[in-house]
């Protein structure tokens, strides 16, 4: 089921960046975005939409599930980046600025950020009904100055500095978990949620993100080269504070398995249209890469 | 008149902008923001809103007007990057990633940006109503792939190489003609206008696109580094096709005089409400910097 899914999510991103002059910068774009990534923010959104008893007419809350997983490819595509991270590789293939140049790579980034706007806004019937501009302003504001935007700047200037557990915390809840809490909540709002499970499903996006982030932690010490597609160890040749670094392996490990219980316990909650959502939760915690 | 609209303005984004943890990247955005631009393009919004008539206690337009500024300034700080156009100097005052450094610089981009759409569609009243969204989506549609994002992608890719006038024409109507059109457009559209108004905008912001970038492109071989804050003789340094090297200093000379009276005579269609608009849009003519 979660492939049949993929394979929507996948075909929507394709159609949406089919190539039209100028070719080249939506070629840097589709590379990086067809790079075939988990699409966990995408899933995450058509699933917290399935769990609220969201219209299955609804053409929009894919193409919304779509502009979230550009705005992760942007975010991935500027962290690449020579001055960021300067990783040469990204899911096992060449990154953007390497495949294609920097200045390439810092305007496919932006026209992916860009473009997700207006996937997200545009609406034919010209009606604009608010829930579409509530997930929008959501996501703006969890890709930005409350989430992914910050976590991300806190995390470049912590580079190779001894950081306290606070701050670890701000990067992992921001960097990590704030795109994630958006997906969930803007599948909510798109669903047609009422405010309490609106907060549920925010709640969901907060244990499921950190559990992500110590995962990924766990996996940098624990995997290979050849299974996760990119560097192993890169955290500690970064001199990056991680979850593992700071609390261990074990508690990383309990931890984690903790968050995942908790979040699957609040889906749980939502009843017989988030058994999707709750097997895909389930799913997450065997994760190897 | 201007001049305290202009003060509204950079009040405005001094508030907006207002450092919070992390102070860092706040600090960066606001530096490229506060650095005392023209403030164009939200002149020209707020003018347009006042000529249809829009409603003097509306605060939200001010505060789109702001987001389109910080659109304008990601796109600077973006432009100036080592690997796009490598400049050290920005309105007499060192470039963010001078200022900063690069990775900052690129996160106060992308945070302008992202921050924009926040700002845009933040509505406390829960309403959202249809005018700000649809002002919001033309903003994010002309400032990247039907504008702005793929005018400089094709500028970047035609460095150093000999370009036709189709291909300038099109740098210039979209990489300098998006957001000044996305400014007027959306003036238009959140001060109530009606369909055949908002096109009119539309046209007139066409012609003053133009008609600015000719400018600059004038101002570039005629002004002098005092002047304009930026070196002169840049374009030749950097072996770009402008409308003056292609058409030559005195046909650029005459078109640019050409649109800017048929943006001015366009504005006058308007009405008596239009009055600062036209004033604004005569003074653009004397501009020297």
């Amino acid at each position: 089921m979660f492939e049949d899914m993929i394979k929507s999510i996948d075909e929507t991103l394709a159609k949406l960046l089919k190539p039209v002059y100028p070719e080249r910068i939506y070629d840097a774009m589709g590379y990086s975005v067809m790079a075939g990534g988990k699409r966990l923010r995408p899933l995450l959104m058509l699933l917290a939409y399935k769990a609220v008893g969201g219209d299955e007419n609804d053409t929009r809350i894919m193409k919304t599930a779509c502009a979230l997983e550009m705005i992760h490819t942007y975010s991935l595509i500027h962290d690449d980046l020579p001055a960021m991270d300067n990783d040469d590789l990204r899911r096992g293939k060449p990154t953007c600025h390497k495949q294609f140049d920097e200045a390439t790579a810092i305007l496919a980034g932006d026209g992916l950020l860009t473009y997700a706007f207006q996937v997200m806004l545009e609406d034919e019937t010209g009606k604009y009904e608010p829930k579409y501009t509530r997930a929008a302003f959501e996501l703006a504001r969890l890709s930005g100055m409350s989430g992914m935007l910050v976590g991300q700047a806190v995390d470049v200037e912590s580079e190779g500095r001894q950081i306290d557990a606070k701050t670890l915390d701000f990067i992992h809840k921001n960097k990590t978990g704030g795109l994630i809490k958006a997906a969930l909540m803007a599948g909510g709002i798109i669903g047609g949620a009422d405010e309490k499970t609106i907060k549920l499903l925010e709640e969901i996006g907060e244990d499921v993100g950190l559990a992500f982030q110590i995962k990924d932690d766990i996996l940098d010490v624990t995997s290979t080269t050849e299974v996760l597609g990119k560097p192993v160890f890169s955290d500690e040749k970064n001199q990056k504070v991680t979850y593992v670094s700071l609390y261990g392996l074990e508690k990383a490990q309990s931890d984690y398995a903790a968050l995942s219980e908790s979040a699957i316990k609040k889906a749980e909650k939502l009843g017989e249209k988030a058994k999707p959502l709750c097997d895909y939760l389930k799913s997450l915690t065997d994760r190897i890469k």
